[in-house]
């Protein structure tokens, strides 16, 4: 230890990190650095690997937040700060897009965060302790594993079931519940998996927390991104006595991940959390303050003002690709890709014993990028080996060459 | 509890927050929640009691944030996340802007936050465990115990000296020096002083540090904000073998706090920190990422292309409003005010003695609330009775007005 616990005086300099900065990593960071990210010289790189729309220029943000930017930044009045928990314009127009007949918001329900990764980590630092645990998701979105860990608690991964798109295996998350759990996550639509759970699904899930009496933390950050017309379902509007923090933002759905604009909306009928758990959201937003006053102040433009026409654009390229995705790989021996409903990924099995000498994802991963240039993550970024996950966001024809190059990899590794 | 920690089910709801939430506050919020903030009804509210320079209108952001927000908007590349550190390119405007012969910083030094509140929560972090203690000023802002806190650190409050223009009693800060001391917060120039201190004070703080092997945590937020030309000086540049942890920000120089722009520079010439420091900070930007990418991208324009005169402007402004203050404050019997050096804070000593009843600063605060419509805060808020805190970047017409009320309700309350 750096710092002494007796009384006599240093002699020296020694000074370490935290506990807190040392338990506080990244599972995807840890898995990637152990590659080579060194594409084929002659390849130009691929990379179906970052979960950001915005980066071949393809998808861009609704015209609705580029003018009220513009409008907003020359009226001066958005540089001061902003409430701890939100402008409360902005938190209105976010509870007014949310609120529906079942699970009714208004702004005292509305938290404005930085990022839905911000509102992930109120959500989870309100509701647990140390030594307390979380049941998260396999495969599933590393930042919950990197916030409870940093937290000092401990994760359980609850298995979601290839087979069957990806549903819950709801016994196995009903038996890993003890009184030390303090929420479920449940991620719908999903990162990795591009799944949307039918409305029986959920119920199913809102079931074993109800027989349980553990809270929900549903990550709704690809709300309404489902392909099939009114296939995605809010969990809370399903909600009996379940108290449900659903968090979400404009990253995703509004593509602009790097404003930093999420939310947490509380979903407590029945009064479970009661004022105790709003007023620890409440204390936890005094920390850093949540996001920026211009990017919450373009929140009402954006919700209200974008036109249809962006969304069904959105959502008819990504459903074309995710289609393109799945065609093609579906066709190349050894793969076996898994259809997603909406979002944005698309994870594919990897039978190794079809290959000669790929025997983990991380093995198929590396070659890939050093041979093809493409880079797609290993499942076991989300602690699922033998598969991989594609973010199918790019221009149609860099897929389309993506995947050439892949099934041309396979050919080459293939028994 | 909430959760029980045996392993009998749970039979019904009982959710609480956590220990992290509950210890979580505001001492300001605190101390201000049992003002009743109700104003005389024929007299309008002027309150002077928000670290907002922005408020008023009276002080706006410099052009060239304005233009680069515009033109950087249409360009629709700054939508994307970037790096959990911050963008390179911002980084390195910052080292080039804060590089200096004896505290040389590069990109590598630099990292970007949430605000410099976001840079306090990671600095704090990174250097303290649960248990630990850190030495904070008094009268301080008060940011820095509500982060310690929430962490499980304790804070001593080290003396600054209102007869010394607010030097740091010396005696008293290396007296409060133990084993578990993971780090000086020093704030120059400072909330809610307004104080700036000398080269040789900095040094014999650094001194004192340097003897007990402690690093330090700079806030210097308010840098270059001094009213004589090229009197601060960055405490790094002063440095000899402490390690310091420097934070500033966007927020008061460029007149954006809501920005949430903050930045860490990570001085450290002699290897103290070494790799685990640095490691520790990227690790905990991971956690929710840093500021805003659109907001990050300004940052270039904004050191490099803003006018000297808007600097320059907003200072003769600012000492101004702090001569006028001090001047008009001075003649009021029973107050005594401290003539700031900088940034926008002025003390001002109650004698309460001299008054019928106005026995602490809470009470005089309240009734001038109540009587004039005047709002500043009591010293409570900075642990520092008997005293009161002004803004003074109101209009000036706004603050002689603020002040001749002040004057009659002395007036009216003195013996
Ligand atoms: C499932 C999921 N939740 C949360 C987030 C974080 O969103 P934000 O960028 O708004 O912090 C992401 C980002 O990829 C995600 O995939
Ligand atoms: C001394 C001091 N440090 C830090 C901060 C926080 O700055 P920011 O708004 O960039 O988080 C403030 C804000 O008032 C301050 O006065």
């Amino acid at each position: 230890m750096a710092i002494n616990t007796d009384s006599t005086p240093r002699s020296g300099w020694a000074v370490e990190s935290s506990i807190v900065a040392k338990r506080t990593f990244n599972p995807i960071r840890t898995v990637v650095d152990q590659m080579k990210i060194v594409p084929h010289p002659d390849k130009a790189m691929i990379a179906l690997s970052i979960g950001d729309p915005t980066v071949f220029g393809n998808l861009s943000a609704p015209e609705s937040a580029v003018e009220a930017t513009i409008a907003n930044v020359h009226t001066g009045k958005f540089n001061g700060y902003c409430h701890s928990a939100g402008d409360v314009k902005s938190r209105t127009a976010i509870a007014e897009y949310y609120t529906c007949e079942n699970a009714p918001i208004t702004v005292d329900d509305v938290i404005i965060t930085s990022g839905c990764s911000g509102a992930l980590d109120l959500a989870i630092g309100v509701l647990g302790n140390e030594g307390d645990n979380i049941l998260v998701p396999l495969p599933g979105f590393s930042l919950y594993q990197t916030l409870a860990e940093s937290k000092g608690m401990t994760v359980q991964h609850y298995p979601l079931l290839a087979d069957s798109n990806w549903e819950v295996d709801l016994e196995a998350l009903a038996g890993m519940i003890d009184n030390r759990t303090m929420a479920i996550v449940v991620n719908n639509p999903s990162n990795p998996c591009g799944s949307v759970y039918s409305k029986d699904h959920l119920k199913a899930i809102l079931a074993v927390a109800e027989k349980n009496f553990v809270p929900i933390i549903a990550d709704e950050i690809y709300a309404d991104m489902a392909f099939e017309k009114d296939s995605f379902f809010p969990l809370a509007s399903l909600e009996s006595s379940v108290p449900i923090l659903a968090v979400g933002g404009l990253a995703k759905r509004w593509l602009v991940p790097g404003w930093r604009v999420g939310w947490i909306l509380i979903n407590d009928r029945n009064n479970v959390f009661g004022k105790e758990v709003r007023a620890g959201l409440n204390s936890l937003t005094q920390l850093i303050l949540g996001a920026n006053t211009m990017a919450q102040s373009l929140i009402p433009a954006m919700l209200n003002d974008t036109k249809q026409d962006f969304y069904t654009d959105t959502l008819s390229t990504l459903q074309k690709h995710a289609q393109l995705s799945y065609e093609m790989i579906s066709k190349i021996p050894g793969l076996t890709p898994v259809m997603p409903q909406g979002a944005m990924y698309m994870m594919v099995g990897i039978d190794v014993e079809a290959f000669t000498d790929l025997k983990t994802d991380m093995e198929m991963c590396q070659a890939l990028i050093t041979e093809e240039s493409v880079f797609v993550l290993p499942g076991s970024c989300f602690q699922k080996p033998n598969f991989f996950r594609i973010v199918f966001t790019a221009p149609i024809e860099k897929l389309r060459e993506a995947y050439e190059r892949l099934a041309e990899f396979c050919e080459k590794h293939r028994k």
